[in-house]
């Protein structure tokens, strides 16, 4: 009688048992939640005289004005997007953008060209809308362009899927010229580009680049973002910036998913940049995340055995391994959280091609562990692994 | 390229000229908002030893525990309604549920069968799933089961979308022995019931009647409610009751739909609930709302012409009119609002029926405006009426 929905909660992987180190999950670590700041800003604002009304109350489904404004001054702007806040819509967390996509473009049977490996939450949206998602090459430097443009020639996709920016899983980023040739493949072949770009903002090291958005002459492409990494992921709020005529079919869906997003949450965001406690809070985080990733970096190389090959990321949450002597991830994760309490996502769970691609990969994330406990994580899987070498 | 959303936002027509006196929303009292109370439940738990990683951080789709107890026992069992807080999935805000349950059941071309007049969001819900929506009598006691039956029998339904209590558009409610009736031809028929509910607890007269979903032995109805009404729609939060297999798949559409609720929202409507602040608040609201009805029922009476027939609802928001000397009231609204400033929703816009269905009938609602500013609204609207009559 229903239709199907085959949806795993890997994303909730990193709520297992305590004594297990999880490098699983994607959370931010709790040091990077801004608490004691969002109680600040209820305390002032949440009064009747204050945003008390506009916190509770009904609203239009677009989003609070001055968060719009935000958005477009502080989060955008200086990446080179210049984005008027009527093109901006406010979401329920940045997964919702994908959700209110499909909505809009996909029919039962549309092709979705995705990264191999990519997102999987994402695509088990796609596959809730019963789109068909063909995998594209990737090299160190994230999609192969030649690939993505023989697959659009062959399959006519509705939507190229893409996380340009320290993409999870594999913490890799799209320089410059591929940013501009997916922008132009999209505008020639008339796909959709879906820019899905939460990471952006949490660069360690090297040079900030601009969206794909930037290079978008048509429409074509579609920038979706999240709060849930650079304020909160519980609060639930993230944005989508598309041509007028897309952000106002947008906003018609939005209305029929949930009316809008929670105003008790867009108040506290926007009083959270108004209040201009973000320069701080950005400083602070990225600099406890890259503490962390250089923790687990250094650990890799000192615990994992010759052969290893991973990703060095330049910001995000995610590093992706590859084990030597043809180790089955997915075999040995059963071992990894029994024995020696440490967890991480198999390889395979990233592959919409399934069957053993990535069997000898995994991802671990650095987001949400300390150095002390990075340190003592990669040392068990170090010796995990060396067990399992032939 | 896109699909249609045929979505009308008169949800926000509250939001209007403010010269203008407006029945048109649906919009809470801004005295019946728990400003003060958020604000205390947030000074209280946003700490960090408190619920503020909970608050901020990512959690399960389901919704917390404690919430889901509180609904559990604050708000089902009273109405005799036995869940397990595991067969309770939280929303974001009542209407979520019903675009998370076309997201499970479904197709392009499936039947639901609905109220007329009827609650239009949803109606733009079940267009956008490409469902074929089609109209049931109602009496003065809401649905007229016959007819239910005779549709059940035409056009094989998949679902039947009701609002049982102080319905929108019209205020009535619908009996025990048609609850229990409608609820068995669920059954019988394997149908869907889905019994839209979020007016339960705005009652001012008359005795409590259990929900639909208690005369149900079968798990065909899926109850639906909301915190909109009861304590505040800018967080967005509501809840779906329905059998355990139901909700495992609902829980996977939510994941793939935004991944959960606002937290913050969460936490701050389950400690509004612990904390004990919802007997005082519910008292509060319901006398300020029976207040207002009955200066709208003693205003109607007084104002409006001879031969004017309309409900008179035991709780709620809305009022249902009927004009006399066949004035069309899609018409007549222009004038309204330009000239008297007083506005209505008109009758057309509530009948998936189209045409002149309902072209002499008009949406009252009560619950936005204060006692002074309904009797001068409904003086304007009288005689704007008067000067209408052949």
């Amino acid at each position: 009688m229903e239709k199907s929905a085959r949806v795993m909660q890997t994303l909730f992987g990193s709520f297992a048992n305590p004594n297990v180190i999880s490098f699983a999950g994607g959370s931010p670590a709790p040091a990077c939640l801004p608490i004691e700041e969002v109680h600040d800003i209820m305390d002032k604002v949440m009064t009747r005289e204050g945003r008390g009304v506009e916190a509770l109350q009904y609203n239009r489904p677009q989003g609070i004005p001055d968060l719009r404004q935000t958005i477009c001054d502080t989060l955008l702007a200086p990446k080179g997007v210049q984005a008027d806040p009527d093109d901006v819509v406010v979401v329920s967390g940045g997964l919702e953008t994908m959700n209110l996509v499909c909505q809009l473009f996909i029919e039962p049977g549309d092709v979705i060209l995705v990264e191999s490996p990519t997102f999987m939450h994402c695509v088990e949206i796609f596959d809730m809308f019963q789109a068909r998602c063909v995998p594209c090459q990737m090299d160190d430097h994230g999609l192969v362009m030649e690939d993505v443009e023989e697959k659009i020639r062959q399959y006519h996709p509705k939507m190229i899927y893409t996380v340009p920016t320290f993409q999870n899983p594999t913490g890799k980023t799209l320089p410059a010229d591929r940013r501009r040739r997916l922008a132009e493949m999209g505008s020639a072949y008339d796909v959709i580009v879906l820019e899905d770009d939460p990471y952006r903002d949490i660069r360690y090291s090297g040079e900030d680049l601009a969206p794909i958005k930037t290079y978008d002459t048509t429409g074509n492409t579609i920038l979706a973002s999240s709060f849930s990494k650079i304020f909160s992921p519980g609060v639930r709020l993230g944005y989508v910036y598309a041509k007028h005529d897309y952000i106002r079919k947008i906003c018609d869906i939005k209305t029929a998913t949930n009316s809008h997003s929670s105003l008790l949450a867009e108040v506290a965001c926007a009083e959270f940049f108004k209040q201009g406690l973000y320069p701080a809070h950005h400083k602070k985080i990225c600099d406890i995340y890259r503490t962390q990733r250089d923790a687990m970096v250094l650990a890799l190389d000192r615990y994992m055995p010759e052969g290893t090959r991973h990703t060095n990321p330049d910001g995000g949450f995610f590093m992706w391994v590859q084990l030597p002597g043809g180790i089955d991830t997915t075999d040995m994760l059963v071992e990894a959280a029994r024995d020696y309490h440490v967890a991480y996502v198999a390889g395979r769970g990233f592959y919409v091609e399934g069957g053993d691609t990535g069997k000898d990969e995994l991802r671990l994330s650095f987001s949400g562990v300390e150095p002390p406990q990075i340190e003592e994580g990669m040392r068990r899987l170090g010796s995990l692994v060396q067990s399992w070498l032939p």
